[in-house]
């Protein structure tokens, strides 16, 4: 849809941005299929695994970087296609970084081509309760000694809950508003804590964050080169 | 529109969020008249004012916790009506809790009453960049020696920018997912800092999270339990 080069382009951040997904680095629960001839005692019963992810956007790139070990990569490395899940619902969040979900927490869609949208045949298993979905293809991996990182395309949409949009979820436009109310509090207090928090926050950021988040956190720093100035 | 006690009706929790506030604490820029009349040296030059504070809705309460001192509470003590912007953009949220925001960036809503929506007559400020704007009226002020209370009711809704819907903007759903990842961190490392975090962020999720990022934190508590049984 986008081809293997997933452009910043204007057009093309405000598409993803209505499913979820912008520059910088997004959070969102990724669905996989586990390995249905897979069936050791220390493997998942289920056919389906949950578990959230950054979804990485960088210079035109689009991609995961996943540590070995973790069922999300080793289901990777012999799937070519898995869903991205949005969702407001902080449970789902928890529930799915410690835990399995059991079978009936999913729902399946095919992927059949470029110009097929979504059959009935079942086949990528996203959540049933996530607002919106993306489907992606997996277009090639780099390993690492410890990690892998997978190029990725999206390559299909699925509105699952019509009355709710995609929203952002960017942990640097969160960790923006964090330091403004700790800057707040530390102008108030002078206590140390906070200007610990503001550098914590600065990193992810730095690390997650979108062009206008990164920008944000330069006011959030002037103000508080401001302020130590006058101490 | 909703009668002073705003219950959080399924009906009402929906409307809502589609205008970006949930129950729990909302995090928005609340934008309010500066006193016209008011040309001390000491006070703003600016016609408006604007700056992010929580919108809370707490057993079917909708309020303001305003410290006096702040501009919003000064102008709320003499203004009946001000907006909610909601807007992903970060550099609006630092820039407007620490600095003034020029006239032009404002645009400018009259509210006449529950029948006649917004009229062209020049009332009350909202963000011209926003995404969504609620009008609020304010139904009662509670004064205590160093903060207000003050009652507020949803008067009217606009759709500023009709690509993007409104979405909820709360700390305690954040908190749930950076304290997942905290975990997630602490069980490779054993460092102590991720469970510092884990705490800090538990603590943000009890004051401002809405009913179901406190679930989600109960299963970060119950692994952190786990992980730490282990030890």
């Amino acid at each position: 849809m986008f081809g293997v080069k997933m452009l910043e382009s204007a057009e093309n951040l405000e598409k993803m941005k209505n499913f979820g997904i912008s520059e910088g680095i997004s959070e969102l629960i990724l669905t996989t299929r586990n390995d249905p001839n897979d069936s050791k005692p220390n493997d998942s019963q289920y056919a389906s695994n949950a578990a959230p992810f950054g979804i990485i956007w960088k210079n035109n790139r689009m991609f995961l970087h996943l540590f070995k070990g973790s069922k999300t990569c080793k289901n990777l490395m012999r799937e070519n296609l898995f869903a991205a899940n949005v969702t407001d619902d902080a449970v789902l969040y928890a529930t799915t970084t410690f835990y399995d979900l059991e079978d009936d927490e999913f729902g399946y869609a095919a992927y059949a081509g470029e110009e097929s949208g979504i059959s009935k045949d079942a086949s990528i298993p996203f959540l049933k309760t996530a607002d919106r979905v993306v489907l992606f293809k997996c277009v090639e991996r780099t390993e690492a000694e410890d990690s892998v990182i997978i190029d990725i395309e999206p390559a299909d949409f699925i509105v699952v809950n019509p009355d709710n949009a995609g929203f952002i979820f960017n942990r640097g436009f969160h960790s923006v508003v964090e330091a403004c109310i700790h800057l707040t509090r530390y102008e108030l207090t002078k206590d140390q804590k906070y200007v610990d928090l503001i550098r914590h926050h600065w990193g992810i950021t730095q690390r997650c964050g979108r062009k206008r988040d990164k920008e944000g956190f330069v006011v959030v720093r002037k103000k508080l080169n401001e302020i130590l100035s006058q101490e």
